[in-house]
């Protein structure tokens, strides 16, 4: 075993990210140690690489970057006795101290405490991450490393959909990045009835089509969209918006979009406060907001595996490129440029 | 049987009622007529009677006002089998065609078409009203008529109550107005562990603790509550908010008292579009909002029922006065002075 | 219009149904009449052509039977004001008085006073039948006659499946007749991740597997099959059971199969009391059952409409045979034969 | 401290537990040991004092006994940060190795490898306990001992009447015995409208009517208290079952009390199968059946404490003796004869 390990860590309090040598961690008595095989690069970390003003009040300088990525266990803990060294693991990147109401009914997702890898603590750009045993997720034998790379965003995609209970229903899916893109295969596969999108990027639109939206329309190009769902769907609207662009417009038209009783879950953070016509939209309506945030703990990675267990889901056209972990510079500017969509790391 | 009646009409496009005569209506085929016992005056009644620009931009001159009320059936129309003359009964105010989406999914309180007594047609401030059979609710022979007179905004209390799920749960009333204070005794009934109460109305403040709120804070002065109630909710925040106020300030404040993973009903309908955090009050918190609209077809009125029959309600101290029709003007003036909380025509 | 109409009734307290005439049937006031097209054979239609003793104690002789259809409104009663002459329409076949808790809650389909077409009143084996206007569904126009006439059997199956929520679940279908096969097709659009199905019918077990189930199992080969569903479910069992057969044997090894805190879904009615291990079942393992009656009135019609939008139903296979009315021998001779499975009469 | 503690062993394969000396227990790194003050003895216990067929196969001889208590903490395991030594706890009495389904989705209560203190492994009739910190439930400081020794049985009250939702809803308890008699209060506490209980032991029918419910029926007497439950519910039945007794005859009895669309929540333990006729109870009617098991962990904790903190919880007549622990002869003896309903030892 060396003594030490390549990782991308935030060096400076600036862009960018410098790949170096660590020390290789070692697990408390309830962790785990995994060396990584791929980890993906995710909107979070293209926001600490840009140094933007969320990332320089929130992140240490200092830190291992990095939260989506697959493994394998090569060391146990103390007390560890659940897991076994060569297991393919994920894990989950929130970790809270399982003492607040949701941690103790399995909500832990949204807990008071929540610390994240890769921006509390160290993560997952590095040959080797230390995690809670209890946040592992062993990785069905049928899954590919470059799926189980990404289980995080696609965790968001899933947790939405499965939230909204989209099953013999009308979608609108708003915003297709990366999250939303998921969001239109994952949708399908739980059995949404038929699924609309919106976005303001033309082959992101053509992508969604592909993946099962029969229609997607461009929202630059005025409100007339909104009418032409409408017009599919008996004049009422769209029984479920999944709300992942978080622009403060695309709040406005989804919830015309959305027929009244309506759910309308919502991912996408706005970066501000939003004015809103709670009345004509929420009240009047009668409709159900649900705020979706990270997955749930565990349930959604059991409702991800049944997913990709179904064969249904359509990744191969969203996770575009996997770069290897020295060519790192390379895999962020491809998915900050666009030209790549979900971007892999390969590590171990 | 006299051919006219006496009711209050909306007479001119400008303030106030006029008491007047109109010939007594008579039932279509699936209609029933009732002579009107009580009636109650709603907040809507109060804008009716101040002619203000929603109601100048929505009630036609020359309509009978009045939505609540309870009465006894004096006439059936001639496809009505299921009810008899002589029976005791109230009606629920909204109609519908019975053939959009939620109209048949037993959701007709949020249907697209719906037609409201006293607003659309002809209502209750009158010695008769003609109302579709399917509107009918007859009223358990233990419940008296001034209760019954004020089904239909009881009823708003009970849907947001019931929609929201307070049982062993604690709850903060946003706004103890009319349906405010009946939220109080409402959730208390329906099992809310703790009651936490706020308004800028000392007076109705002092009446929401008598009917079991444990706290009642002055909204006025400032935030300081926030805190406390958090003190005393394992520093989570409530489970769940009824929102009956329809202010943006406290919007804000009741989602900051709201604990992550909580749940707002939101019945108060602010005047104009409100300026709101989503990403730090609902979708990093993991809340669910709910509109709440009317009272559920005929859920809620059952749910009702089983509240007063349980003997928990205590409505007293919130229907404070009852005028006789010829009174009417009395009756107004009590209830927009605020000396009066809710106030009962008494008609038949 | 002639003045008389074909139908099948049954004409004696014994086998079989005679093609007879009868007049045209005139609406009521609230009703209206359909020109039939096509009819769907039903087991229950079975039942009353073979007289068993349910049979013999409900069908009263001299009624036209028969309650899936499609067909087009030829007349309106004398209220009715939604829809139009030359509509194309199935029908909803239980009636209700719409004054009990279901019937005014949503669920008239369990209501407690429920009449059903060609059971308690004259049915659609004819070439008109008179029903209620609210009981009428228009049919979507992309939905062809042939799917129209059974969304009985399939609103049946759609209830069940939706019920159950299967979406990104593991599903156990057992019993695969005519509602059991629809039921593989339905829950596997609905979103259902893996299906397995059992039965004791080798061909019917095929139709299941082409449907989508990725196993079906001979149920007469012992409960090897059981640690088959288990070993593919964590060892735990599969997360829904749609029990359809209605057989005792089944209830207990598809209780066994099913997971802890899993939910079962019963619509098979076993034909008579079963002797059952509610400690180990259903205590222990704190499972959910749902009792499934009918169809929603009308959610399910909605669902079923948007299944069928979505393109995935699988229905060719299942609606096996079209036959005359004239030759409605050889189509009860068919459908109770096996040779057929869903069987359809042409009639207009 | 000293290094022995006095405690109740299961000493021989035979009935009664013998009060003997046993090494003080050391806790692991994530247990901690609690000093007991007092401690519940349940309907388990009483098998395991009497060593019927059930304790004999499953309890193991020289076991310490007991798993519903209250103390104080004494000692943490070397890896637990978040208790403290001196705080007032309380603990779940189900453990998992928190690998299974259920565990890893906050239903741990039903998980495939539960192991219960005082059954699996030592348990509370001792001065000292040890127990997984995450077991752990600290105690509301307005709770007094004699109520928090209880929680286990409370908790499963608790769970029964929340997993129903019984929020103005009609309820039948049927059964009150220990649990069936919390679940009186528990369910008026929690919003239920009207209560009606059947037992066959009078006294403690008289109880269940001092503690809310407004009938309580001798179900001896044969069937006629279903008619007039039926009468009191407008001739529809209850909205809810609590199924306490276990007995196969109250099966049947409380699903005709059921109204149709009910939902019958099933905490007794029939001895073996009951033969029932679903096809009548439950699928025609369209019910809901749930199985409860435990309590969950931890959101039934919280509805416990909120329930408590209501004030609205009336255990006085329930909780009857309290005798110390080198009088748990007496103890049992109270409990067995029926003379006392819950019993508590104070051994602290």
């Amino acid at each position: 075993m060396p003594e030490t390990m390549r990782c991308l860590v935030k060096h400076h309090a600036g862009p960018g990210l410098e790949l170096t040598e660590r020390p290789v961690p070692e697990p408390g008595p309830l962790e785990v140690r995994i060396r990584v095989t791929k980890a993906g690069i995710c909107g979070t970390d293209r926001h600490i690489w840009e140094w933007d003003d969320w990332a320089a009040s929130r992140i240490p300088v200092g830190i291992v970057t990095g939260h989506e990525f697959v493994g394998v266990i090569d060391k146990l803990g103390s007390a560890v006795t659940n897991y076994k060294v060569g297991q393919r693991v994920s894990a989950e990147g929130h970790t809270t101290a399982g003492v607040d109401y949701n941690s103790r009914t399995g909500n832990a997702h949204i807990a008071t405490d929540t610390k994240i890898f890769g921006i509390d603590r160290d993560g997952c750009f590095a040959q080797h991450i230390v995690v809670p045993a209890e946040n592992v997720w062993p990785v069905h034998e049928s899954i590919p490393d470059r799926v189980a790379a990404v289980f995080d965003p696609l965790g968001n995609a899933v947790h939405t959909v499965m939230a909204a209970d989209v099953s013999a229903k009308t979608v609108l899916v708003s915003g297709t990045g990366i999250i939303g893109l998921m969001a239109v295969t994952v949708a399908k596969a739980a059995g949404a009835s038929r699924i609309f999108a919106t976005d303001i990027n033309p082959p992101r639109l053509a992508l969604a089509k592909k993946l099962g939206a029969i229609e997607a329309y461009d929202a630059r190009e005025g409100d007339g969209w909104i009418e032409d769902v409408r017009r599919q769907t008996r004049g009422e609207g769209v029984d479920v918006v999944l709300e992942m662009s978080g622009a403060a417009g695309a709040f406005d038209q989804s919830f015309r979009a959305l027929r009244n009783g309506g759910t309308a879950a919502l991912l996408g953070l706005p970066a501000k406060p939003v004015t809103f016509d709670f009345t004509e939209h929420i009240i009047f309506k009668g409709c159900t907001v649900l705020g979706i945030n990270g997955r749930r703990m565990f349930e959604t990675w059991y409702q991800m595996e049944e997913l990709l267990l179904s064969g249904r889901l359509e990744l191969d056209e969203i996770i575009t490129h996997e770069f290897p972990l020295s060519e790192y510079r390379a895999g962020f500017e491809t998915m900050i440029s666009g030209e790549g969509i979900k971007v892999v790391l390969g590590i171990g």
